[in-house]
């Protein structure tokens, strides 16, 4: 028997279904539902109906308000703050959009601090949302303490994704979003499933030393990816999620976390750039990009990075989507309570 | 004999004797002593004395303009640019940092685009010196392509490096440049000098394959830090510090090239964030990230990034610093002409 099928349209329906089921208001769950569904679209499944069961429990044990209203304050004239009041990110992104659109557009570059917010997703699709709108865009967060910094050997960092999108005309904006650490920590997870050892360079175990052991890994610390530079990045995603817009460090959302194995709370951090307004030699930038990507695809086995994200989007609103029989069993159980 | 040795007062009449000496002027010539002696200070060795030869070459060979007046002009309320008009960039740095520390702090969020321009020093100093003023930092640069895209096998991007500092209460600024690159070029060639292999993951021989010769390497191409994520870093810093400001990316600065030994032209983004305006908690956001510095240090076997250069800059103004013996007597025959 082969996996359950959805289109798009059941797999948003579906995940609508289930949230406004479970202590998740309309605009929230909508917000939501669409993130997952552009997930899915797009074959990132990790961040697709995978994440349902997740805002599930932090809307049920109370941590994260599913009704909640994100509330917008200037505190500048290139900067704006989304007090996302316990929601999650969806909602608060979607209400951070026009607001930093049009303060990017009337000063060159601008930013938004999103707080006390429960982000369970990826970064690209605010970047390449962003982007979507002729903007360079950076967006960066931090998560639970899993990460040594360099030199270290105990949990510390998040797996502090940033994201990046540069627009491009007549064509999806290039985007890449990527963790700090080596690995996802979903793939160690796949490890230990598959009883497979794990590369050198993603793990220390709990002793400190360097590990293949999915198990020991877990138990013990993941790596930044590329050694200090990759741990250099996720210092500074920490402080530009945490510190510098006013909400936790990972080992703080850890603490506060009440581990219901929903998002935690914590801040994501935006800054916009208008590339019409950077110029100084009044030229095209994005005209001038393309030379660059062309360069870079002129060479054997190169790919931008977003690319295989665009190749899934082209076949998915006709072809559907996939979903593992034992998550389909839950999300069915989700829709029926 | 022990090498020659000299104070950093020395050192900086030194750099200014030679490169006054060499078509370029005292403006130019003030801002480059300061940077390559901050560089002997800190014991930055690649970028101290070393690279007066280079910034002589470019000036004698009429690719740099030692006499240029960089010239500022607005294009956006948070968006600067500075045309170097071919001079060099340290006093084009010193030009933006006024306009940009006041753009940043009446706007929050300010950006600032060096074109036309030589830079031929680490990021480190311009950081520094804008945290310095209680911003947070970044700084942008590309150069001449050494380095393969991901996937691909021959030079395209330069070492691209990325600079950012943190402001600190009573501290001087945590700071990091790092280049996107696995190695330095130097690093290869001093591995070339002493006839050792390099590690694998820094390059590709010219027939696109790994090699730990750095011969081969140095005839083929260099490879980003930590694979795929470090090579979307190095192509994010081509795209700011080329196609954003319009500037040339570092394929079209090599193609552009005399050749004569000295910094390429090309272009540097500098972005300046003030932290007392971006923290929607109201609170003190660099207090709170002195949490985090403290939790690193707290691990066994961290350190700060920067740490290592303030370390020596305790040192050196006592201490002064010391010449290698070759570099001292090609110095001796530049002052002397």
């Amino acid at each position: 028997m082969s996996d359950p099928h959805l289109t798009l349209e059941q797999t948003h329906a579906l995940a609508m279904r289930i949230l406004t089921r479970h202590r998740i208001g309309e605009a929230q769950a909508q917000a939501i539902a669409d993130t997952v569904t552009h997930a899915e679209r797009d074959e990132c499944k990790s961040h697709g109906l995978f994440r349902i069961p997740g805002y599930v429990k932090a809307a049920k044990s109370g941590k994260a308000d599913g009704h909640a209203v994100p509330l917008i304050k200037d505190l500048a004239p290139g900067v704006i703050h989304i007090d996302s009041k316990r929601g999650f990110a969806p909602l608060a992104l979607k209400t951070a959009y026009a607001p930093l659109i049009e303060r990017t557009r009337q000063q060159g570059i601008a930013a938004a601090g999103i707080t006390n917010t429960h982000h369970f997703a990826a970064l690209w699709p605010e970047v390449e949302t962003l982007a979507g709108h002729g903007l360079v865009a950076f967006a960066f967060t931090a998560a639970l303490s899993y990460v040594a910094p360099a030199g270290g050997t105990k949990p510390l960092y998040g797996t502090n994704p940033m994201g990046f999108a540069w627009p491009r005309q007549g064509h999806s904006p290039l985007v890449f979003d990527q963790a700090s650490s080596a690995s996802a920590r979903g793939e160690i997870q796949l490890h230990l499933r598959d009883g497979k050892p794990i590369p050198e360079g993603w793990a220390l175990g709990p002793d400190g030393a360097p590990t293949t052991d999915p198990e020991m890994a877990l138990k013990g610390a993941q790596l930044c990816f590329g050694g200090y530079k990759g741990a250099a990045i996720a210092l500074m995603v920490e402080l530009l999620a945490g510190a510098l817009i006013g909400d936790l460090f990972s080992f703080e959302s850890t603490a506060a976390d009440n581990g219901d194995g929903g998002p935690p709370t914590g801040g994501e951090f935006l800054l916009c750039i208008d590339p019409a307004k950077t110029n100084g030699a009044g030229s095209n930038a994005l005209a001038h990009a393309e030379k660059l990507f062309e360069a870079i695809m002129a060479q054997p086995g190169t790919r931008l990075p977003s690319d295989r994200r665009y190749e899934a989007r082209k076949r998915t609103p006709e072809e559907g989507i996939t979903v593992a029989p034992v998550l389909y069993e839950e999300l069915q159980r989700l829709a029926a309570q």
